[in-house]
């Protein structure tokens, strides 16, 4: 079984329906499920096998269960504050600006985030983190790229 | 005037509407749009001025024009294999794994990529290829970073 984009999108909708305490009425969005494929696809199919999928559905009730603690009113969206909290408890450690770019590329005008925005996010971050560690072989915490290596990176994610 | 991504989303409908030449009778996803806002916010306030909004639709009908060379049966999608030409035309340089990266992450499961899907890819090589160019400022094609430059660099795309 080889999942793509699109079959992801309808799977993740169904899922979700039977999972009333997830967040998402309207599933996740196709860009989403893109960033899901390119974060657990780890044998470069550009699809998602059936251990490569349990492994992110692992992922994103993990995820869901912090975003549920900050979405106290039940209106599917939490606060860029919220976030910011959110973020730290998955264990990712950002300063201040990073927060402050999160809040600008994910939230909405009124600076709130909606659970396929904060799942995008956690996709996106989960999967830098990952890459910078993978190309970090020395461990020094500095990598050196050239431009085909930066996008070869950056473009799958 | 500052155009956040909701607003981006209504305009591009609206302008897009107008000029039936633009393949794209949905407009763009929210997801484009944030991209584009990203790639176009050269001041870091998140949003859009008048000035960033002109030079982001210059940018679109250059690259509109390139995928209507490919688009020769009018279906408003284009195959793996054209996107590569569509690429190496709007002066992207890429191997060999670069062009199977991008169909992997940005074509359906019949390999086409529709036009919305085509936009946000190369919203994404050009804000790419520029962020590596303004860190590699002594120009030996060589970027050090270290994870907190690697994810503003990333995270804002």
């Amino acid at each position: 079984m080889q999942i793509c984009a699109n079959e992801l999108k309808t799977i993740m909708k169904n899922v979700l329906a039977k999972h009333s305490e997830l967040k998402s009425r309207e599933g996740f969005s196709l860009e989403t499920c893109r960033s899901m494929i390119a974060l657990m696809d780890t044998d470069g199919t550009g699809k998602l096998n059936l251990q490569e999928f349990k492994h992110l559905w692992k992922k994103i009730k993990q995820w869901q269960l912090i975003f549920k603690r900050y979405d106290k009113d039940n209106t599917s969206s939490i606060s860029s504050f919220e976030m910011r909290n959110a973020v730290h408890d998955a264990g990712f450690h950002l300063n201040k600006q990073l927060y402050d770019i999160l809040a600008m590329r994910y939230a909405d005008e009124h600076l709130n985030i909606d659970f396929d925005s904060y799942i995008c996010c956690f996709v996106r971050l989960e999967g830098m983190f990952r890459a910078f560690n993978a190309f970090d072989q020395d461990g020094d915490g500095i990598i050196k790229l050239n431009v085909l290596e930066w996008l070869q990176l950056t473009m799958y994610s």
